[in-house]
């Protein structure tokens, strides 16, 4: 890990804190000969990052074939629609061998253009950090937002079992508590429900204040329910769409949940709402339990 | 403050906590005079809190009148039916003069009983801490919940500016950070959006899981949305049916904005809903300002 060279492909928020984490926590020893190769299209924010010393080389986006045929695990930090264009462009300009891998919200659209993207010359491991911020871009970057969180990896039949081995590795190296392993169908389905609908109701929640001093009445509650709709509205609109079939469901199901509570209330149904609020509160027992189980016996790094 | 017996009437979280942030921030001094007296039902939660030396001395309910009659200030930390219960049984035992508050969530029921509660024996000052947590009952409480928080004051004219001034003074000193007043009306109308309506979503959301492994998906925004769903079943249905009609009235204008966000995923809008995302994330950010400058610069504790 430490005599690699890694590429990043777009230095935002994710591809930022992905060039600060590798730098702090793997790239750390004085002889390591580990490089950190970047990608932007923002001058700007390259200079920052090479003047930081958090980069050794910076690339413009036309220079991108010089960079890739250089690295040894490329992180493709672009959004899902840009990954797909970025990963057929380039086909033909990664090492070879190399790993390469992308952080796409929804994977449904990379999944379909699998065949025209794969090449022998380097292993497509898709995999989903589920980490981020509401303050985006490389100036919010930080390798901490990566602490203790979830990785989910969904491995294809060309991916070598050295390669994910490694792979597994470097991302727990990175601060990654848990590795997930499934496949993009029911990525795009588990997703829909614990990351999307969750930004769905946040802005909702939002819009329908009468008014912005309402929080001066607040209790934590509203700030921890809508801290996520100070929203990446673009980034957003296209994993929404991307998943639109999935989430219009999950949104479905949601309704029916709030029509249920509200018609108990609306009938006078107190007996009613205490047998299902009880239930709620073990549900929501449980996932902590699991999730907890989950984070100290589970983790498949090796 | 620190020469006044204050009494609490229930140690559960709420009551706790008073108790341990007035033993903790104001009774410090070793030669200070003032005591803590408190009531429950739980004769293992009073041995418990007198053995740690939270409270000096506890009483049994039907001992209520004695403690009553000995405190300069007590701490009404019941559920809201049971809050005007208590007051109407007891409004002949409290010292006179004494300052009597509640915590109650909503408070439509306590303003139409006032008049059968109010006595020039003590100022009645209605109050609401913005504070709590999702882990209930005397084992739970802690200080350290107020810290930061707000609390809500619902001035009457029946309480005297030097009450007032000297309660804002003991919530700012129990780590409070701003005082918010208004009247009943208004406050039971925010609480249903700020509070009510979030407690609502999160247990809609968690009945709406397919399962409770889904959070093994989790980037954070589940776990924050649902933290709440962990809900105290019999004091949320009574705070849900006592506020009925605006609860319903928070819950329809949300299901509207969802319905707005819902229609244009359905209609592939994708202008649409990248305008409407842009708009949901600078008011989000505008109640972040307003809530940093009140903190900063509106305290009203003296």
């Amino acid at each position: 890990m430490t005599e690699k060279t890694y590429g990043i492909v777009g230095l935002g928020l994710m591809g930022g804190s992905f060039a600060r984490a590798i730098r702090g926590n793997i790239l750390t020893g004085p002889g390591c000969k580990g490089k950190i190769l970047a990608l932007d299209r923002d001058p700007e924010v390259l200079r920052d990052a090479l003047g930081e010393g958090i980069i050794d080389r910076a690339f413009p986006p036309q220079d991108a074939p010089e960079m890739l045929r250089s690295c040894d695990v490329v992180f493709l930090c672009l959004y899902p629609a840009r990954t797909v264009d970025f990963l057929k462009e380039h086909r033909g300009d990664f090492k070879a061998p190399s790993i390469v891998t992308d952080i796409s919200g929804v994977k449904a659209a990379l999944a379909r253009e699998l065949p025209g993207i794969l090449s022998p010359d380097f292993d497509f491991i898709l995999g989903h950090p589920m980490a981020g911020g509401e303050k985006e871009g490389w100036a919010n970057a930080s390798g901490k937002i990566f602490r203790g969180r979830n990785y989910i990896l969904m491995p294809l039949p060309s991916n070598t079992p050295g390669d994910l081995s490694f792979f597994r590795g470097l991302v727990a190296a990175l601060g990654f508590s848990r590795i997930v392993e499934t496949d993009c169908a029911a990525h795009d389905s588990k997703i829909a429900f614990t990351s999307q609908l969750c930004h769905v109701i946040a802005c909702a929640l939002v819009d329908s204040a009468e008014d912005t001093g309402v929080t001066s009445f607040g209790g934590g509650s509203f700030e921890d329910l809508t801290r996520i709709a100070m929203i990446n509205a673009p980034l957003w609109t296209e994993l929404f769409f991307t998943n639109k079939a999935v989430l219009l469901e999950r949104i479905g199901a949601f309704e029916k949940s709030l029509g249920a509570l509200k018609a108990m209330l609306v009938k006078d149904e107190r007996a009613g709402l205490l047998a299902w609020l009880s239930q709620v509160r073990e549900k929501r027992i449980d996932m902590s339990r699991i999730e907890i189980h989950a984070a100290n016996g589970e983790k498949k790094s090796p």
